[in-house]
């Protein structure tokens, strides 16, 4: 029935260029790949029996059959061909599966190089072990059918599919032997994400890079459909590829003893011609700027599901869309499948691949590599065992100098850039800085001063004159965040160290990513312990919704805190740091920290400096504090709290407290700022969150708390609906209002600004409500005519920028 | 000092192919170009002096200097030579503006059309008007420098980047006769979703479909960097284009009179090898499948900022990133600066291209279309004034029959799949459905008996065994949600219908694509009049997380509806139709609606029934009510109100009453069921909202209310906490716990399931706490037995499907 599963031509006993195995071996790699796909299917099928020693009954099959078989024999293909490279050059390779659900491969490679039982004991190499790493696979209680972070070797789950590829160059970037083989489905290769992350390779230095060997897995089909790059010509695939700048290799067939051979001597082509562009540019005198190269690929065309069997009810399987999943899926309840299956997994030929005991024989076991070399036991896809802390200087040295708050104006993140500048110095191998085409923009710009940006595509004379581009570059900036956030990923996910600046309103172009990071980390930290802490994913959220007043309504989207927020409070963190200060304070912390996705928010424009960096290093460690110098309720219970989280409702907030001292001094007002968001929840329900003792101390039980946020006003109900006075929360946010406007016009839009804020002070202080109706008349007022203002000038009245307290010089 | 901006070089008298146009048309040509250029200058400059008809002074510049130069000549360019073929061939055409910030180039089209003043009277065709329309543009309360919606003749508002493409295809489908223009920034080229839309014409059929023909505008630079495409070799840039499938036509320079020959025959070349590629598909024998032609598109290679000065302080200027923005910053206080502004804006001679009233001259006018072919007035643009209302067949009959509830099990998406072939069948040229690969996954496959797949790649004889692959097939299926989004906006924002269906944990990926749409279409719906209304994007939202139990973790996120919840009352709705009658209900109204994005959460697996089709018609128009076949608490106030809002979270909560009512029939249970889930907002808040009149009867002021909801719980409160009622308020929904796991087993690692509710119910009425004592163990041991069993055997006790009401029959 199964031809293709072993071997049916004669090997060509003459080793060649194009034929470079020998018939030893090649029946040695043949029987491992064999002994990798009866595991494949092994785990989809059986939960007893497992190495059919005696007939297959139908009670040795699992009662749901959950996986999928269709990339995984290209799959193994591809990993013992590796195999065979890794022992004959000692690389150092590890190996990204990028097509969902196709764990198998990468499981069965895993057990069968022994690591699997070094990581979990009880799946030993036995019988016994065999069984039941059959059995957990798919099945309740056990593992996933996506390569998940309890699969040793993986540093990307596949599933969510398209970001392969850029996992895979941040692997590579400053691990210079590394070569980082990435299996790409051509399912995934229609994504967005994928399709832009070919790019990569203009990025990439083959000085004190690695390198990235694609295979372009070509078996045709998704999950119902044939792909297109499967159904375009020849000429054209070939043509796409070399436009992307990759020189593409073809291994096509279905033959396995032929397939062997095209392998063997393409991969070897491949890792040559690696090698040769690696020595080539380094050997060059010092100082030499490396040419782009055309680096290898392989396009491997191989029939979906290849080597099960040919049909099944007179459909066509292998090599069709039917493949994807179970091939056979009612094999329990159908003798003639049933024995179609049994048939199928024997076409393997276990009796000839497994001892007695169950243990792989030795004379197979030796191809492949051993220790550190083993691709699943490589310590760069359990990157937190190699990380290294970071140098970081001493952020302090770094900050504003603020002799009183208020007084002067200062871009948060410009200061930031120069702190970033020096964590660059320090750290020339292993950090790296990500943005899409906004460094500057976002006034991260003194990180030049250290490095450019990376830069591997034509540069032209003029680039000289603060085009910043060098071929050595730290800041990574092309315009995808997909492709930013992949490398980023992937660079931590190996141990190493970066930061991320994004637009506000565009980072929701990876809200999905950051899903699928914060799953993968939940799982390694909660449940793993055998994965070592990684770096955090720190993500400085700027050019924010309150100064898209100039962009208008596309760029004001502050939401991505919801999401974050859904997501566990084991490996998320949100800090809102309101001035310079308490920024280098945050991101000093967030560098220092692992196995988190920090989220910082900060505008880039220059705002007001309100703390010293003693009390800003003392504000960010609490997370939440009352501000004595805006706050006038000293040693008794305020009329109203005045609270805040952003560097721009906080400036309002304070302004809105200025106004009232001076036209409503009898209000007693108690200000509090939040830089660390968690703090509102309940402590049961965020390591963060207060307690609530501290929480009333803070905010009372029974005064209105007006409190300016930053993001959607809901957020702060939600982290606070079960405190004692959550009733009395009146929070302003962002309401979807706005267009191009000034920042006050847009402020107001929203009822964030101090206006509208000392409004809803009179509003709720109930003693204020006929004693300040005057001030509540003039402050609409002042509504009205900075609006006029606004349209009649394009700009705001320079009066509102600043305030002071009553009594205070200007 | 600019001498690109008139004409340089003599035009060659003598027309060729290759130098098609006239010494006389050249001339006119080149002047409308220039009047565009000059507007768009003076838009970014200029709130007085508009024709500059006396020296440029500081105070006729705006205030605030904020705009973009850089891609808008390029970008008049090509318009106006799109018109001169417009006239010659009277084609029907649109343009989409790709690049961000790019509006000035359709601004000045659209007014110097005279669409502009039609649109918007005061902004007259003479020089008060145009003082005006420069003054408005990216001014406090005026517009964006974007094409938002209040540009006459955009679809696409570009700035966020990366969608241009696909909404020309969506544009294209389905309108034979119409080209649809798209200028691709090669800034934006750089994202995920520009980069695999190129694939496109895989599914552009020649004889029903109209043609995009895209044109590169390789300007060279994005805000600070240079572009990947144009720091390739010609090259891999030829190839890449071709490997997409397209045939690449470049026009490269920056001498105008050149350019002009170039382009005026470069674009005529593409106009007519469309129609040859048109015409030879629309002339085969019928029945004939068409081949998948190779269109052509064009790469326009242009200095970015174009004619404006060359350099500025000894910086160059065209053709660099500096020309990205405002080119020269500070004309306000740099006198120098100035004058350099002043000659540039006098460089394109206005004094030669408008009339002593402000108008432009006849004679240029006279190039460009009138009425419907005017692109900035072309109807496609929209699409409201288009649209017909799709013919419906009556959802009714699709109805499964529920006799009782809680009997049978049907997949309620397989029911809705029979009502949405026949709409497909009432409406071959309007209706689409789009869908990523897994339209018959989510069992929405009977579409395929009314229509295939759109193919148009290459076709395999095995296709014809249950592939559905078709030339004109109405279901759209690509492996990119990215693709999929962009076709369906394009393909309703010019007058037409669709329905997307996605996999829930995956519709993340297209947040920030769901974010702009919906803030399009609050802009259109509530300022713009003049824009009609187009029908809503219908999402619907399948393969729930609670039956992601098998694909484990990462597609487990049912978040979307948090996102959907910041966006405007006015455009947004969620339905969660708990059976099938209800979904083909909500369906019905959606497909009816207009200005809309309406998510429906429905999951693909059979479940349980439980209205017949009036109930549920019934149920759905008032959007939240009380069962009253599983309440027991008739005409009295209940011990505890068990509410439910999801297919599956309803499924258990009946599973939990119908315990309850055996073990403990003393409590007094209200069932109440949200279809329409803005319904539990504040009326204030939402037009669907309850009022708390409404609400407080339903939920009671003072009772327990057990909530269990299909996705995160704290959505609930965000909704609720405003209510009498809502400290009793105890919600159950996703909690980020799951691997692999079988239904049940999902729900309890989350306390959705039918035992914790129950338990919930004990603990929380008091009456129940002491007597029921006995009850709770047994629950916690069912929970126990549950996991139990499904670890030992892979799947759920067949015991758990369906539940009875005590003492009715099995």
């Amino acid at each position: 029935m199964n031809s293709t599963s072993t071997l049916s031509s004669s090997p060509n006993s003459s080793q060649t260029a194009n034929n470079p195995l020998g018939a030893e071996e090649l029946r040695l790699i043949d029987g491992y790949w064999r002994a990798c796909n009866y595991l494949c299917a092994g785990m989809l099928y059986l939960r007893h029996n497992p190495l059919l020693r005696e007939p297959l009954k139908p009670e040795h099959i699992k009662n749901r059959l959950l996986g999928h078989w269709g990339s995984d024999p290209g799959q193994t293909f591809t990993w013992v061909h590796l195999n065979r490279l890794i022992k004959k050059y000692d690389l150092d390779l590890i190996y990204i599966s990028g097509p969902g659900h196709g764990a198998p491969a990468t499981l069965s490679n895993s057990y069968l190089e022994g690591v699997y039982s070094e990581v979990y004991p009880a799946m030993s190499e036995d019988i016994t072990g065999l069984q039941k790493f059959f059995k957990q696979f798919s099945f309740p209680g056990g593992i996933g059918s996506h390569c998940t972070p309890e699969t040793p070797g993986s540093i990307h789950e596949g599933g969510e599919l398209g970001y392969s590829l850029s996992h895979g160059f941040g692997a590579a970037f400053d691990n210079p032997d590394l070569i980082v083989t990435v299996v790409v489905g051509d399912g995934e290769s229609e994504t967005g994400p994928l399709a832009t992350s070919w790019h990569s390779n203009k990025f990439l230095n083959p000085i004190h890079d690695g390198a990235v060997l694609p295979v372009l897995h070509l078996n045709g089909y998704k999950i119902a459909n044939p792909t297109i790059l499967a159904r375009i010509s020849r000429e054209e695939l070939d043509s796409l590829f070399r436009g992307y700048g990759w020189t593409p290799y073809v291994v096509e067939g279905d033959d396995p003893a032929l397939m062997h051979q095209q392998m063997a001597s393409v991969m070897e082509q491949c890792v040559l011609e690696i090698r040769a562009i690696q020595e080539k540019a380094r050997s060059a005198p010092a100082g030499t700027a490396p040419e782009r190269p055309r680096w290898p690929m392989i396009i491997l065309r191989t029939p979906k599901g290849w080597t099960c069997p040919k049909e099944v009810d007179g459909h066509k399987l292998e090599g069709s869309w039917r493949a994807h999943q179970m091939p056979i899926l009612d094999p329990v309840t159908n003798p003639a499948h049933l024995k179609q299956v049994e048939a199928w997994l024997r076409s393997y030929k276990p009796e000839e691949l497994f001892d007695e005991s169950g243990k792989l024989h030795a004379e197979f076991r030796e191809t492949a590599p051993v220790g550190q070399r083993r691709i699943s036991g490589n310590p760069h896809a359990n990157g937190g065992e190699l990380r290294k802390p970071l140098e970081l200087p001493d952020f302090r040295k770094y900050g504003v100098k603020v002799e009183k708050p208020g007084q002067i104006e200062v871009s948060s993140t410009g200061t930031l850039g120069k702190f970033l500048r020096d964590v660059i110095r320090q750290n020339m191998t292993s950090f790296r800085v990500f943005g899409p085409d906004e460094t500057a923009s976002n006034k991260l710009d003194a990180m030049y001063e250290a490095s450019g940006k990376a830069w591997m595509a034509e540069m032209k004379p003029e680039d000289a004159d603060g085009g910043f581009l060098a071929t050595d570059g730290r800041v990574m900036e092309m315009l995808s965040e997909h492709t930013l956030e992949g490398w980023f990923e992937g660079y931590v996910l190996t141990g190493r160290h970066g930061f991320f600046s994004s637009y506000e309103a565009f980072v929701h172009i990876i809200d999905s990513m950051f899903n699928q990071h914060a799953k993968w980390l939940e799982k390694s930290k909660l449940e793993l312990r055998w994965r070592a802490p990684i770096s955090s994913i720190n993500l400085l959220i700027t050019s924010l919704v309150w100064r898209q007043d100039h962009n208008g309504f596309t760029h004001q989207d502050p939401g991505f805190l919801d999401l974050v927020t859904n997501k566990s409070p084991e490996v998320t963190r949100i800090y809102l740091p309101p001035d310079a200060n308490c920024l280098l304070s945050v991101a000093d912390h967030c560098l220092r920290s692992v196995d988190y996705i920090n989220v910082i928010v900060a505008d880039k424009a220059a705002h007001l400096q309100y703390l010293d960096m003693d009390a800003a290093v003392n504000h960010c460690t609490k997370g939440i504090g009352i501000w004595d110098f805006a706050s006038n309720d000293a040693g008794q219970e305020p009329d109203v709290v005045m609270a805040c989280a952003g560097d721009i409702p906080t400036s309002e907030s304070l302004a809105a407290v200025a106004i009232l001292r001076e036209r409503c001094p009898e209000v007693k007002i108690r200000f509090v700022n939040v830089v660390d968001l968690f703090r509102l929840m309940p402590e049961t329900e965020h390591p963060h969150g207060l307690s609530e003792r501290e929480f009333d101390s803070l905010f009372t039980t029974d005064k209105p708390v007006i409190f300016n946020f930053h993001a959607y006003a809901s957020l702060i109900h939600k982290f606070t609906y079960r405190r004692k006075n959550h009733d009395n929360f009146h929070v302003r946010g962002y309401k979807e209002k706005g267009n191009i406007n000034t920042p006050l016009e847009l402020a107001i839009l929203n009822q964030i600004d101090r206006f509208d804020l000392a409004i809803d002070v009179i509003d709720r202080v109930p003693t204020l409500q006929a004693s300040a109706a005057h001030v509540k008349e003039w402050l609409k007022d002042q509504i009205i005519e900075s609006v006029s203002y606004a349209h009649e000038n394009g700009i705001d009245s320079p009066e509102i920028n600043g305030w002071k307290w009553p009594g205070e010089d200007a």
